[in-house]
């Protein structure tokens, strides 16, 4: 019987609740969780905005934990070891996509790390709300030992999806990149951009932020509601990362492109509206594109990433009994930039 | 005094006009006008449909015909040689789109081959319905002799149009392309992306079209009105060519990519609507951009590689004074792919 915070309906908010881990398959590893971020999709799949929810839901996809068994077969980890698991915890393994590593764009679907179903047994994937985790080996990263571990657990989210599409378009020194919206996200966005050499702006509605962008590394913040800056902006940029989560009017960001621009949506899984003016793509040969966290071997690389150029995560840290109020607080806005569960506040509950 | 065919208003249709020429400046080339190709855009400048239009307008931008006489500073083009000019006449020359040769990209603005403003004299730009133009040597292109000189003239539209995005985005042997609608683009993608070693595949609403596509070298055709064959090219493309010029859904298509697959417009200039899903850009790394013409060393590359290939536009030759049916015809897409004005049949009008 293994601890864990559950919401039982879209409207029961989470509490203390009891799960089974399964036993070791061979190519399994077991973890004690020590941290976990709290990431706005699991608002998301708690409160069931998206359909599909499977009750009882264990959210929690930014887990840290150490090693405490591992399978007969496993050689890549070992008993001690500071490991991480992220969004997903398995996929076909035989498609073109895991074949290269892009295990989150697997043909036959990866496995998310809570409301999945396993390959194997079918049954339903529970998140890292909880005292432990049980997953595969290949879907297990490694912590380098110069990250704060608690201030790592969002990297295999919010990190990995800001890091994965600046590596992918070939994000340089000397490129202008915005990072648009300065959340859980975007703050990562900002240190990625910068860490990798660009000239960074953010763009954001309140000058509240122009401060704060600065301080996470931010050469320049355009305020995006003055249309007088928006347009001093025009045909500027190489690269957009848009870290908005709900809908927005992208065409004043696309203006913002130089020609052969990218525009990159990692928070927005709506509609597109209002309508993306085709002429903006097609008179500049701008992309449109978007991007999903990122696949095993380029979330260590990012991990390794930041070990060596010193990047982690803004947290908080939460008490587990607290998270309801924390999810009200997210909604707000009211976090910098994300919630960390300190998991030994669920290890002193009571079972 | 020169002969063309200008609108004259929104609704006077194309008749008989007589232009000026400029003087030879020391880039200039003057070109006797053999052919020209009748492009949709014609249709939209004569009848003012995005606005903006200057009347009288002279359409035309897929020119085909004779040096006649080079200014003094002109070394590339001599008289005699059969030249051809595309959509656009010039540029900043200065801008980095310029220096890498994508001067329709060019962030000062590329000068249209019509209804454009010329950047020395601010007179308006004449286009190919006419006797002959005067157009700077960077803008001349050399036609090689393996053309047939009437079928090459839409080459300079239609055929760079698809080219370009096929070229840009590296189509090879192996790919797996759809292209979206054949008309005067759609023929020539699929000729084109055959060429470059891709398996083919067109999207028609019409069965009719069947068996004119696998003539034109498509490998497969489906049915995009038919939900079944749709579904199954679900996640099975690499590249689309949508050469569509209206308003259409285009997530059906975006389901057919794979992950890391691009959907590439051509045709179309009006807000995207139906809303694209960002879900099915995120979820697998898909790509929607936009593509204009080609900038003029990849025209001349284009050219060349047409005449490697035997590669031409299906053509039907206009008479002049047809103009106006064949705008009427063209508006029911009842033409196989392109007219071509015969410029022998305005030479022999009275003046």
């Amino acid at each position: 019987m293994v601890k864990a915070y559950a919401a039982k309906s879209e409207t029961s908010g989470l509490a203390q609740h009891t799960i089974e881990r399964r036993a070791l398959r061979p190519d399994d590893v077991a973890i004690e969780i020590d941290y976990c971020g709290v990431c706005h999709t699991d608002i998301h799949y708690a409160e069931n905005d998206w359909g599909g929810t499977i009750y009882p839901v264990v959210p929690g996809h930014e887990i840290i934990g150490r090693v405490t068994a591992v399978g007969e077969k496993v050689s890549g980890h070992q008993v001690g070891d500071v490991v991480g698991v992220g969004c997903l915890v398995d996929s076909c393994r035989q498609c073109s996509a895991c074949d290269e590593g892009l295990e989150q764009y697997c043909l036959n679907g990866m496995v998310p790390t809570y409301n999945g179903e396993d390959r194997h047994d079918g049954s339903v994937t529970y998140g890292g709300y909880s005292e432990n985790i049980v997953v595969s080996d290949r879907f297990v990263v490694k912590i380098p030992a110069a990250l704060d571990p608690a201030k790592a657990a969002p990297l295999l989210c919010a990190g990995i999806t800001t890091y994965s599409p600046l590596r992918h378009y070939g994000i340089k020194k000397g490129d202008k990149v915005g990072v648009i919206g300065m959340g859980g996200l975007g703050h990562m966005g900002v240190k990625f951009a910068k860490a990798l050499g660009a000239e960074v702006t953010l763009f954001t509605r309140s000058e509240e932020k122009v401060k704060e962008a600065k301080k996470q590394g931010a050469d320049n913040v355009i305020i995006s509601t003055d249309p007088k800056q928006m347009e001093a902006a025009t045909q500027v940029f190489d690269f957009l990362l848009d870290t908005i989560p709900v809908q927005h009017d992208l065409n004043p960001y696309l203006n913002c492109l130089k020609y052969d621009g990218t525009h990159i949506i990692v928070g927005l899984l709506e509609p597109v509206e209002p309508a993306v003016e085709a002429g903006a793509l097609v008179l500049k040969r701008r992309v449109l594109a978007g991007s999903l966290i990122g696949g095993l071997p380029e979330t260590q690389e990012m991990l390794d990433f930041c070990a060596e150029h010193e990047i982690d995560c803004d947290v908080e840290m939460l008490d587990i009994k607290n998270i309801n109020q924390a999810y009200q607080r997210m909604k707000k806005g009211d976090v910098k930039y994300r919630f960390v569960i300190d998991m030994k506040s669920l290890k002193q509950t009571a079972a």
